[in-house]
């Protein structure tokens, strides 16, 4: 936040564009679901027509990546095969597919006689997405905003900006052979501009950032704009001393190794003492056959573990096939450490007994709380959402996997016949609150 | 933004406090309803039991900010009537009368065999209330808070620390008999206190301001965590050409002097240059006999509007007996001036036309929008919830009047028997994604 006025204001260029997304973004907003639909299926079928022409532009920024001596973890997520593109494309039908989240009623209510009040869900207005390379976002985050009837203002990195700049063509090709307007996606090639986006909080309604740890934390002290997602994923399992060994092991394993750059992924243990002694016995040769290195406090030391935790290990997202562990006296001990560095994403208990299990769930304040299973199931696909546009750690809804749902908000609809509040002062009227049925 | 270091780091004091608030926050969150309701009652018996001694250090008060020279209106919000607060205690009862926002299932899901996830609302935490004057905020908040199972910091102007300090020993006593932990309810009576809460982001979840748009816009840039309210109340109301002008005359005098200090009373009259001569023969004899100061641009001066109005009336929220006026050429040049000027709290519509009806209310971005009936309705009492925290005018939920149900957030509790995520990349286990019925 004190670094606010490291970004620099918005040039004319850059608030003529927002502007157009903006007026845009009010179009769509009253689209049917029938058209918004149909727009999704011609922003694939535009994507299918131009995928030569949008491969080819990856590649020359593959090469340009290349020389330039960009990192190989870099380099493969630049790099967009034709059959990342494909399952782009189909993802962008598939988001057609997923229900309308737009004028679903919430509330319907008479207020009073001739008084009726309707929420109804609406799209938030203008999204601003910053993400880095991963040029697939682009198709993802734009199917998703359209679905939901939003604009959409798009800012990639720069080593991808001919991949990007060829797919948002296609997609407003797409937009614009169904009728809508094209403004409504639009995108940023220059870094100044994707640093004064921060600064448009009269045209761009939210922030959504994809990327490392670093530009998310950025996003959120330089804005005013709110901002949906999260820095860490410091996630914990813990082991009860009621835990079921072999599913402890086989959980423990999957929470870690499944895919350790996710931010679902567990960097601490933490193990109840009296099943710590058998427990490592088993893990330790276990996480070391997949190569995993371990890092555990003084008792843990002591029951093998190589490495000793410092003070930061707890407080570290390793995103790598590293482990911090923990032996606590008991399951206050454990929910006590988790308070303490848990990012609040998601945190599991391995207990056969269920009033441990309940306590942990009840008490850890996180956005999930797994009992016997897996901390790599908190994904807004897993969950059943369809899509999802992040994953926020912020205690305030909305929380923890977000799909389409996070992109709306909604409005209060009054609909009276000349009611006034004075003539509910002096009895002329009543408030009879009655919801009414068949919503 | 740029001001947060104006706002001192907390003391040690105030840290205990807060972590005292939080332990006692966790424990009421894992109450059961009965409980919740119980103390809500009880505390209402205390402030009954206490009744002499909270009148007593109210009149205390008053006398102390008469000496100080307190204007009038402030002194009329901080006395303390034998009614007002017997209608505060039966408040207290009420919201022990309002449905329970936690524990409500929002989702229950099969993920996969054995794998069950559900999304269950949770309280928030700890609320941090800072309020003027008016010692029944105190007793509000707080059982809002208790109800929905939050811990409260709460703290109001200093001219009201005997009353205040009276009522929250009362609320304490009443949370201590029913059995939760009194310190649930904290009250601040330093102002060096009430600035450092803003900087308690590990203890406070959500700051709920209640007072002058000054201290909510204050609050608002000095504090990373997330502010519940609105600083402006710029309410509009357009008259379409296809109104009905005795309706209009009605709602137009209902929205602007009802209660002209209310954030939901309306600043500025748009009217249809069709309808604006008739109209305005009507309208200024009716407002100058409620004296209602009327200001007006050039068209509307020509009509016998006698003050000219300026950039900054439509900017301002009077909060007054003064109303200023635009002749519009058509409901888009009023639907555009509103999207310029409006503070997204409440707009209105008044026609007889419900294509343009439709066409305001799906375009005006504000919380609330309205037709044919006065924004004095936007209030969560007059919607049907009961009780209200304060209107929001952010476009992301809780958006306009906020019950019990900006008090909770949710998460998501994931019940599996060893489920590991690895098992759905090799075919052994399969996504169901089944809703579960009777929720």
């Amino acid at each position: 936040m004190a670094n606010i006025f490291e970004v620099p204001q918005p040039g004319n260029d850059l608030v003529k564009k927002a502007d157009q997304v903006r007026l845009a973004s009010i179009k769509i907003s009253q689209t049917e679901n029938q058209n918004r639909i149909k727009a999704l299926n011609f922003m694939a079928d535009y994507l299918e027509k131009n995928s030569k022409e949008i491969l080819e532009a990856n590649n020359e920024d593959y090469i340009s990546a290349e020389k330039k001596g960009t990192t190989k973890a870099l380099l493969s997520r630049l790099k967009l095969s034709k059959e990342k593109l494909n399952s782009g494309i189909e993802g962008v039908r598939k988001v057609g597919d997923l229900a309308d989240p737009v004028n679903q009623v919430q509330i319907k209510r008479e207020i009073s006689k001739g008084l009726i009040i309707e929420r109804k869900t609406v799209p938030i207005g203008v999204l601003g997405v910053i993400f880095e390379s991963r040029p697939d976002a682009v198709m993802q985050i734009s199917s998703l905003a359209i679905r939901s009837g939003n604009g959409v203002i798009l800012k990639g990195g720069s080593e991808a900006n001919l991949t990007n700049t060829a797919i948002v063509k296609a997609l407003q090709q797409g937009l614009g052979k169904s009728g809508l307007d094209e403004n409504a996606i639009c995108l940023l090639t220059s870094r100044k501009d994707s640093m004064s986006m921060l600064n448009l909080e009269k045209y761009i309604n939210l922030i959504i950032p994809r990327g490392s740890n670093e530009l998310v934390k950025f996003i959120q002290n330089n804005t005013r704009i709110p901002v949906l997602g999260h820095a860490d994923g410091i996630c914990h399992l813990f082991i009860d001393n009621e835990a079921n060994l072999e599913m402890a092991l086989s959980v423990a394993l999957d929470s870690k190794i499944q895919y350790p750059a996710a931010c679902n992924a567990i960097e601490t243990l933490l193990i109840h003492k009296d099943i710590a002694p058998v427990f490592l016995e088993r893990a330790i040769p276990l996480f070391n056959s997949k190569d995993v290195k371990l890092i555990g406090d003084k008792r843990s030391v002591e029951l093998g573990i190589k490495y000793e935790a410092s003070l930061e290990d707890w407080q570290t997202e390793y995103l790598d096939l590293i482990l911090s562990i923990k032996i606590v006296d008991d399951l206050d001990e454990a929910i006590i450490h988790i308070q303490k560095y848990s990012s609040k994403h998601t945190d599991g208990i391995i207990t056969e007994n269920s009033n441990n299990a309940n306590k942990f769930m009840n008490i850890v304040d996180s956005a999930g709380v797994f009992h016997n299973c897996s901390t790599r199931f908190a994904d807004g696909f897993r969950y059943g959402f369809g899509a999802e546009v992040g994953i926020s750690t912020q205690t305030l809804p909305p929380r923890g996997p977000v799909g389409l749902e996070g992109l709306v908000t909604y409005k209060y609809f009054l609909k009276g016949d000349g009611n006034i509040v004075d003539d509910f002062s002096n009895g002329k009227a009543i408030y009879t609150h009655k919801d009414i049925e068949n919503i």
